[in-house]
């Protein structure tokens, strides 16, 4: 009982600091992504490929967030585009405190679209609001075709879905047709792309949907 | 501060429990492994694959995991093999309660091995004791083989890594002796397998670990 008092403490600070962030993007006009998914389904990748192709149009930047290690913010550096890394030091997920800290350490100078990477864990990140204005879950075709329900509470909350690793699928048992199945059961507003950040294919009309969406937001 | 006061408590009270079931599983003369990994690692096709080649020596039965479903019990009991589904209903990890109050539902009668599939989750399950003798983690090819240092608790506590899909090698970008030496810094005393689930390669040598372990145990 205590510690779901607490619990709901802790969230209710949390949404106040997020609708701080969020009111901050919305006065610069950033347009800000929070991007959900297991470890390993791709997203730092996906996050260097999509900069790239973007080619600072909208002009993009990025939060890192991982248990430990810069990793991550290496390899987005070396896109050149700006980057912060939160390391949490064993916390399951990002919160907006730790995003509204961060942005001291980044340079948002022109910065039109904001990319945050969240942990890599499909159950705790999908609870806590960090200002952002769209949840992305990112899923890939080496995960079970049933994630969506499995673990439902990410998928309801997002946006948008990309399913990564479309270049594996002739490797893999992975039913396309019976995960967007799943999904739409799940949230019937779903937006899908298919992508392999690895090989390229289905980049550009995700990268397409960030241009219809970041720029001229005011 | 509270926050922190709290779940103190809930780990200690988690502590407790998890004593009472590895004392009531020492008498009972179970071996008990406690499953983790990311969403997607293979851990049930893994438990399909070993139960099947165990066949019944030692005899095996499962407790699964999983925040929404019951899939993977259903998948388990195709096996024969008796199961028993907890559905955490949100919850990132299973706690020893949980456990506890699951073996109530499961036929243990000359069960010699208790194979407990955790939640699909890298980074909370490493931090809750259930009553088991060991942790198997389980990473897989096509996550970044720098998982063991951007997630280091759960390899840290764990005895054995499993490294799972390495039928996808030729397909991935993944170099399984930096996978190792990641790994070996982190927690060098780790036992590893390089296992697919899926194709059968490699998982006669853990097999036969798990006959030298559970069977005979008092």
């Amino acid at each position: 009982m205590d510690f779901i008092t607490v619990e709901r403490k802790v969230l209710r600070k949390n949404d106040e600091l997020a609708a701080e962030n969020r009111a901050r993007f919305n006065g610069a006009g950033v347009y800000v992504l929070n991007l959900l998914s297991s470890p390993g389904a791709g997203k730092t990748t996906l996050l260097e490929q999509t900069i790239r192709l973007l080619d600072g149009r909208p002009r993009a930047a990025v939060v890192e967030g991982d248990v430990q290690t810069d990793h991550d913010a290496r390899r987005i550096a070396a896109t050149g585009a700006p980057v912060v890394q939160i390391v949490t030091n064993g916390a399951c997920h990002l919160e907006a405190k730790l995003v509204q800290d961060a942005l001291g350490s980044l340079d948002m100078d022109g910065v039109e679209l904001l990319l945050i990477e969240n942990v890599g864990n499909l159950v705790c990140p999908a609870s806590f609001d960090l200002g952002e204005h769209k949840k992305v879950v990112i899923a890939s075709t080496t995960e079970g075709a049933d994630k969506p329900v499995k673990y439902p509470k990410v998928f309801r909350v997002s946006d948008v879905c990309l399913l990564n690793k479309i270049d594996l699928l002739p490797h893999v048992d992975f039913d396309v047709d019976e995960f967007l199945n799943y999904a739409r059961t799940t949230n019937p507003d779903l937006r899908f792309f298919q992508t392999s950040a690895r090989t390229g294919e289905g980049l550009e009309p995700w990268v397409d949907w960030l241009r219809d969406n970041a720029p001229g937001r005011s």
